[in-house]
């Protein structure tokens, strides 16, 4: 029967019979016909929108009947919820909610339900939405911003209410349950009322769904938009001014969360302007936020242009300031000590500062993995570092059970991911950039779930046979072979393909100047400071390659715990994953499969290329399985992706071969550039991103 | 002891010891000290080249003593000689001079030397150059004109003299022995006596190496420069013009060779402005040579915009010519019916007209091949021209045999070739591009010569060892087997490749509009005239593709031979190589290998492609035998040619699919661009060009 289907879909190709589709449903495409009672005894507009979804969803048994109850419940956490398969109890109306998108989610993957007991592993689970109040998207790359679209358009219309109704259900279906509004570099007029009054519009839609609203701000919003002389934070005015506006703010969002702030990063004002310290900026804040049960994200991605090593900054500025942080005050720290790069160790501050409470920044939003245009699915990527071990507390001190409250106490745990959203029909440019939001929404509610598990619900969820004449068993059978297997495996090789291809090996932060899409190891202007250009990163000279991290160098390793650090100094036992970024390391290094380092850079970036090639023939392949306007968008996006690769590895291999003068190896495939072409193309690039 | 040096080599790399050259001396690099006492009881000019030249050049016994004789001998024709190991005899200076360059040829190849006697296969051996009096060259890619600079700089120089000299020796030492010094685009001025004057300055130098000067006319010159009312080749003021004219130029110019004619082609004037025909024209000119042995070699590429097939009008119009042209008038007879494609069946002139001399023309320059970009060795290309059967004179009756003298009689036998020279260093563009210019002189000699032979020449003249450290007899195997070998192949596959990755089974003419360089299947502006689409060419729609010319669409085969038309004309025996030439076949043909049409057009753009990845790979490895300047021009040149290959591939397939609706075979490699990126960037080049 399958080769009979097999023969019969193999002509039914670039016109395939299934429905075009824009991707504006998600994972949510499910419709369902099968009666089902639901029954409730409490009313809410959560409870509500439960009953609803289940109604509209349900695949199980039909006529079943369904109980929510709310209940307390030791083996409950907040939003935490019991299944039974006819009934969902939970604390909290959220809870029921969570509930209901997991029944229907496992009928729709055709997982099992038996009794379970499921406790999200972080209070908070925030998206940051880098978006300006002029409506552009900071690091975003589809499309506008959907809560913003200029400070004279501030009226909220009925297509507004409708978006923000349609995300809420987005988040609250993989139990993100806090966003913040708007960019970490904050216009200090977003606490100005008319744009307070749309941030409540927005909250008031967003409520329902379980979510709460959150904004970042400027820290020097007293000055700026309060007259005052100062925001030194220990200035009474300052403090009394932020108390006035915090009031404001709840007077119009009661359950508002909290401030996001960067400070002292970048340009940013902070407290270090005034003499003072972060704690000092974050508990002033902290204490006006407080009797509103509010809360300060108070991020930790500072680095000056000094010359102490970029990435040992973070820690050198807050880890002196371990306890002195109140409790509502949560430091955010990016996933690795730079930022936010293809791959980067984790950290050294999580698991170190135990007197406060840390949370990890995830970036969904792609800036520095191929933006919108290469498919690159993050779930790995953060699987590997929330199960990083941190040694703080010995074997187990995983990054996550470091950052959810197991191993420290601490009343909040928290994690936040750069929000890839915006206004293109598809919500993320790419469509399976859409697997990296539901990714981090999975995640955050499970830290210990596998980036397979959650590839294959998304699969299944988003490009699933409907409800159809196509829907049979055999066709069932077909696509989970030909589609829903090879698709993941690529999925879940999309990372690692990316690390290959773009900075294996350790190196990091070789992008082109500013819009850090495509590669610029040799970017490095007259007068510009050296750590913002890659060969302060890559180090490649004469001898070899990599920036020297141990004792003899930068000594950043030391920021790490005891026997990790002596594993990661030693070059024979630090991770070859991590060889470049804690080493300087000879050209003729022999790697552990016996090649030399030079070599095996060479293999390295060949091994991406292809990889991303096999994901367009995979992609192909599946083309029986998608609807037309999916499959050939992606198809396209994975072209130009392939190309990329090969600028890539190309631009990489012929500038780093300037230094190493050694001929790629011959078995490898040659480069379809000349060093001389990237670099003029990079100059342009460059030259339009100024 | 290879071992030893494949050791020791395998780190020399990108920084080779071999001297650094421009590829200026061509295939003349030997300079010898070892001494040889050459005699010669005459003395001449030419004679004198000889003698130097092998004096400079000898790699022979030390101390030989050889003789130039001049002699009767009816096994020897024109310019032909009979080697021994210590003489050279000739009818002719010239044959003298070529018995020299063959002995030292020789000796630098390694190539035996017992008495033998060789004749050339053509008595004209010509260039003709694309070079305007201003100094541009018509589908030049190595620079400006070696000849002209401007109608303001035409006094000649010492460098003028130096460069002619070097170009008559290039061509003297591959038995060239006539040029035609201007574009056959001719401008009416290069009859003006300043214009002249240089010419026989050009004359002076190139006689003396046996070269004979011809000039491209305007055949309207008697009215643009000679104030006549008329070119009307019946009107004896005209005809009176030209007699004075030619006498002019053999005051200026005893030895002149004659005029090279396009007429009523491509908007240039003509015989029929005036309702005569080519034979009118051509033996007007004539005419006026005859007196002093000159010739008029009249181009048979003519085409209208009428809805005939423009593969049919070359024969349309001179077949009914046949025999109504002088002696002294050579019929220049493209390769192929439609215009220096990458691989064109032989035009159906060759061997139809018997009583008239054809004579075929070769492009050397390679316009629809690259240009100066791609490496193609041409030599395959045209032996398999030259050894066409035309069946014309039943079996044997090739091109070649056509067009010698041997099978029709006839007072010349010719043959030229588009030169591929400028003012670059290295001549050419492209070092090997220097190749085809060898090739052409030495098919030209001898068309049975084996491409294999002048690729394994050319190599060893052009990067063998020379007298150095290196030359030892390691080296020598060494490079031999890991230079030459893989090398040689790479040239003997650089065409099939380029069909491959351009214009598979038969396709031709789908090239960008204007510059011919890179893919344009798709271009067909709103009114242009069709026979300069794309679109014509290739007839691709939903049944099939390819250009119907059996009875039952243009008849063009009817133009061949019997036995060989109805060869062609039967889609299962016609040759695949010319499919899409001769038949309009559905993508879902069955070809001999078993794959469909459509499958076999991906495999054969796909394997191209291939191709010339592995001839990077080849002359990559080949970088320790080579001197650094011409490795790393000949490196940064094939890398280009290899994404070309990929822009030919993926635009042609995508281009193509769009009327097969077929699926590119999963097993062959995706494409690396989309077809809006190929069509926006050919719009791009189609605009700079225009």
């Amino acid at each position: 029967m399958i080769k009979l289907l097999t023969a019969l879909f193999a002509f039914v190709l670039l016109s395939t019979g299934v429905n075009a589709e824009d991707g504006h449903n998600l994972w949510l495409r499910a419709k369902s016909t099968i009666p089902v009672e639901v029954r409730c005894s409490k009313k809410s507009p959560t409870i509500n929108i439960a009953i609803n979804e289940l109604k509209n969803g349900w695949q199980g048994k039909a006529g079943q009947v369904i109980e929510l109850k709310i209940l307390k419940d030791k083996l409950l956490k907040e939003d935490g919820f019991r299944l039974r398969e006819n009934s969902i109890q939970a604390k909290t109306d959220a809870g029921l909610l969570y509930g209901a998108f997991e029944i229907l989610r496992r009928q729709q993957t055709g997982e099992s339900l038996t009794e379970e007991v499921i406790n999200p592993s972080y209070n908070l689970r925030l998206l940051n939405h880098w978006d300006n109040l002029d409506g552009s998207v900071e690091r975003g790359y589809a499309g506008r911003s959907i809560f913003w679209r200029g400070i004279d358009s501030l009226e909220v219309s009925a297509d507004d209410i409708n978006l923000w109704t349609e995300y809420a259900r987005a988040n609250a279906s993989v139990g993100i349950n806090a966003t913040v509004l708007n960019n970490v570099n904050a216009s200090p007029t977003v606490l100005t009322t008319p744009v307070l009054e749309r941030a409540k519009a927005v909250a008031d839609v967003l409520r329902p769904y379980g979510i709460k609203t959150y904004l970042a701000v400027n820290f020097a919003s007293p000055e700026v938009i309060g007259g005052l002389e100062t925001a030194d934070p220990l200035n009474p005015e300052v403090q009394a001014w932020w108390k006035e506006k915090v009031k404001e703010i709840y007077d119009l969002i009661p359950d508002f969360g909290g401030f996001l702030v960067k400070a002292n990063s970048e340009g940013q004002p902070g407290p270090q302007n005034f003499g003072r310290t972060h704690a000092d900026g974050a508990n002033m804040m902290a204490e006006a936020l407080e009797p509103y049960n509010g809360i300060v994200m108070w991020r930790a991605f500072v680095y000056d242009p000094s010359d102490e090593d970029r990435a040992k900054q973070a820690y050198n500025e807050f880890m002196p300031l371990d306890g002195q942080f109140h409790e509502n005050v949560i430091i955010q720290v990016k996933n690795g000590p730079i930022d936010f790069q293809p791959r980067e160790p984790f950290s050294p501050l999580f698991g170190a500062m135990k007197q406060t409470t840390v949370m990890p920044e995830l970036q969904v939003t792609m800036e520095y993995l191929g933006q919108s245009v290469h498919l690159v699915f993050l779930a790995p990527m953060w699987e590997e570092f929330l199960k990083s071990e941190t040694r703080q507390e010995g074997v187990g001190s995983t990054v996550a059970r470091c950052t959810d409250g197991s191993l420290f106490n601490q009343k909040y745990s928290a994690i936040a991911g750069v929000a890839n959203i915006g206004l293109d029909a598809n919500w993320c440019g790419h469509y399976f950039a859409q697997a990296n939001w539901y990714a981090f929404g999975r995640q955050a509610w499970n830290h210990s779930i596998t980036s397979a598990r959650i590839a294959d619900e998304w699969l299944k969820l988003t490009f699933g046979p409907q409800n159809s004449d196509e829907e049979t068993s055999a066709y069932d059978l077909e696509w989970n072979l030909s589609f829903l297997q090879p698709v993941k495996q690529m999925m879940l090789d999309s990372h690692e393909a990316t690390v290959n291809y773009m900075m294996p090996l350790g190196l990091h932060h070789i992008f082109s100047a500013h819009a850090h899409y495509g590669p610029g190891p040799w970017w490095a202007p007259d007068g510009m400071r050296p750590d913002w250009t890659p060969p302060y990163y890559h180090q490649a000279d004469s001898f070899g390659i990599g920036f020297d991290r141990t004792a003899s160098g930068s000594d950043a390793i030391s920021q790490y715990r005891g026997p990790l650090a002596s594993q990661l100094a030693d070059v024979n036992t630090c991770p070859e994953a991590f060889l470049l970024w804690f080493h300087h390391v000879s050209w003729d290094h022999k790697m552990k499969n016996g090649r030399t380092l030079w070599n095996e850079l060479c293999y390295r970036y060949d091994e991406g290329v292809k990889q991303v090639r096999e994901f367009q023939r995979i992609w192909d392949k599946a083309e029986r399985f998608v609807d037309a306007e999916r499959f050939a968008a992606i198809q396209y996006k994975l072209t130009k992706h392939s190309l990329d690769a090969q600028e890539w590895k190309d631009a990489c291999l012929l500038y780093f071969q300037q230094f190493s003068k050694q001929p790629i190896p011959y078995e490898l495939e040659r480069p379809l550039y000349n060093l001389d072409e990237l670099l003029e193309r990079d100059e342009q690039r460059v030259r339009q991103s100024e």
